[in-house]
């Protein structure tokens, strides 16, 4: 599944976005909810997301959009088309971050979004259908537990009613944070689109990983979205001295997870061909001190692919090991699942058109799968949609790291307009 | 060097040890610096600890005794001998636990000591050499990160005058602990006590682990003290996204900690013979989230046993195999040597005295190590030495569950008597 392309030269003479707008565009909005150490903390209704809603806001009325909010807070700014009875074609993202996260996931996509409109307008094209730009709220979950929650509402996933109720470490409710930042919930049901309404929806995201980086590739066109499923395991052995216990006396929590953690990488390995990742990334310990084995170990399995029988293989494959290890070393597991999504396709038609044009425009690009869920995920739900990504620093993300360069993002914004431009008959 | 020898029955009617008596001075004990939640708190120079010196002080003096607290606040009572030019056999054991201890660590060799100046006194015996009962003061290292101090500053172990100024948890140094407790450490130096002054000195404890239990023995005796090798070791891989990383491209510290962790344990079993254990017990990874790839993992290595080849053995194939790791996966490792102590072995002829004894009393006994540390090692510094182990139940120690039988206490303590008897000459 696994397409690179080299092209020759790339474009830029004849670039049609203006890299120097998108900077300063990129500039001002790094300046919200920046932090004395690094990074921006801009959470889910927050503040900083609002005052970040208001200048884009700004600049799209600036630059003619009929400009909206809608009744959980998602920003929509719409640019008629010749023919307006047309469904639109979308693009957007998101302007929340994770605490201490970095200032271009997310922002990324918006900035684009509106180099893409201020390239359209600069060069006097008009696009046959309507196009919008979306700007989703609350994306990340570290504040409510809930990521995409704009796009879920837009897109009528999950039960918002029973979201509302959510708190915050600080005791706040997600109901009482969206009515703050000027959410109508009452009306909230308006906040649904219809599948009639759109032609496609695009976003372009930062990867978020080092796959370009390493194959050096500048573009990634997304072919499906990965689900996680999660699973969190205890596994129950037995406390004992360490100087005191003989080996072969012990049942040592600790050992078994680390069987178990090799049992997730062999098995994620033999999955590679098919996209899939398996990973631990939390494990404690009881008791945790030096000259103690071990009685317990709490981990969460992270298992990600496109393939839903991959995954599966993956789980099951796991679930097995671990039932070994425990018959093995005599102690006990219990397993809980926490996420089981499936993962979901883009659309082949986007991919086939991002591919032409990135051919088009002689850029080297992947097609490739994301790990990390967006709003496009939900999106796909009611629209045909394409995820572009474009290269980050070290693959790192949510961190004050995080770094894209504007070159890049210049040009995942060209290969967006050029996508959009085909999708909406401009000219 | 594992003999399992099974008496036809013990000896129950024939016993000199006064269990009922033995079972009140416990009781008596076990109140001070008890828990309402369950368990013991009697830290080091506490005001616990110098309450139960004050009670033991009062029983010893009650039994004849000549007791006195050198400069460091040991308790030593005298007992005289028909000889008093030869040297003492002292016994005994410590009274501090860790926070929320168990009541028998430590004042198990205490009230089994009593004991056996209890038995020798109704009875009318008389040995020839003079006796010594040595309650040793601060054994728990819980407080200021010593062990053993009180038995360390008898036998001159070690540097006090650096120790003296080690804080505690709330800021008290040992110094202002020790005085306030009634230490006189002007003339610090008058605790250390010279070879010539003891025959042999003699330690029951509980065994803190599970083999007599497992085993079925009713008495350990202990042919060498484990020295604990440690080592602090961090791997250091690559943070990445769980998501958006395939697994060619990661670098986990957690796998890469989880095959040193089955190595550990690995070589810990392949030296089994040589009664060697090798643990990691501690382990923290960063960032520590679930849907991350752990960039650094930080771990503690326990490895100990009775000869010191086969732990160079163990800490040097770990060492091996981490750098074979490191290698493979692409990641760093520090090592850090936390401790490196060499094994005590104890003195063959009272190991024999004390199987001797038990084949005598047809006591089920195990000649095994002793894995933890106990003021025996150190005292085995300046008198030939010998180390009793009673069972535990389940083997738990330093825990509000700890818990030995009354009848294992006073069996414990008869085979301590028979044994100071056989060494004192005593009829």
């Amino acid at each position: 599944m696994v397409v690179v392309f080299r092209g020759a030269s790339l474009l830029t003479g004849n670039a049609m976005i203006d890299k120097h707008s998108l900077a300063q565009d990129l500039q001002s909005l790094a300046n919200v909810g920046s932090l004395a150490e690094g990074g921006v903390t801009r959470l889910a209704f927050s503040p900083e997301e609002m005052e970040l809603h208001r200048r884009v806001a700004g600049w799209l009325t600036d630059l003619g959009g009929q400009v909206r909010t809608d009744a959980i807070g998602n920003l929509i700014a719409r640019f008629p088309g010749r023919d307006n009875s047309l469904p639109a074609v979308a693009f957007g993202s998101h302007l929340d971050s994770v605490p201490q996260g970095g200032a271009f996931d997310g922002v990324v996509g918006v900035v684009a979004a509106i180099a893409v409109i201020r390239a359209i307008q600069r060069r006097g094209l008009r696009t046959q259908h309507p196009l919008e730009v979306i700007v989703f709220i609350s994306e990340e979950s570290s504040r409510f537990g809930i990521a995409t929650l704009g796009s879920k509402v837009m897109t009528g996933c999950g039960d918002i009613q029973q979201w509302l109720r959510i708190q915050d470490a600080t005791g706040v409710t997600l109901q009482a944070a969206a009515r703050q930042a000027g959410a109508c919930l009452d009306r909230i049901a308006s906040a649904r689109r219809r599948p009639e309404e759109f032609k496609a929806f695009l976003e372009l995201h930062i990867e978020q990983g080092r796959v370009l980086e390493e194959t050096e590739n500048r573009i990634g066109i997304v072919t499906a979205i990965a689900a996680p499923h999660r699973r969190h395991i205890t596994i129950e052995g037995r406390t004992d001295h360490s100087g005191a216990t003989p080996m072969a006396l012990r049942r040592d929590a600790l050992a078994a997870a680390a069987e178990l953690i090799l049992a997730v990488e062999r098995h994620g390995w033999a999955e590679s061909p098919y996209q899939s990742v398996a990973t631990v990334g939390t494990l404690t310990l009881r008791p945790g001190v030096m000259n103690v084995i071990s009685g317990r170990v709490d981990l969460d399995l992270d298992v990600r692919g496109i393939d839903a029988d991959s995954i599966e293989r993956v789980v099951d494959g796991i679930s097995s090991d671990l039932k070994g290890i425990c018959q093995r070393r005599k102690v006990q597991a219990r397993v809980q699942e926490l996420t089981a999504d499936q993962p979901v396709e883009l659309d082949r038609n986007l991919i086939a058109i991002t591919e032409a044009v990135c051919e088009q425009l002689a850029v080297p690009y992947l097609l490739m799968p994301s790990g990390a869920g967006h709003d496009a995920m939900n999106m796909a739900k009611i629209t045909p949609t394409g995820l572009i990504f474009i290269p980050c620093k070290d693959g790192i993300s949510h961190n004050p790291a995080e770094e894209a360069s504007i070159d890049d993002i210049a040009l995942g914004a060209e290969v967006l307009l050029h996508t959009v431009l085909k999708l909406a008959h401009g000219n």
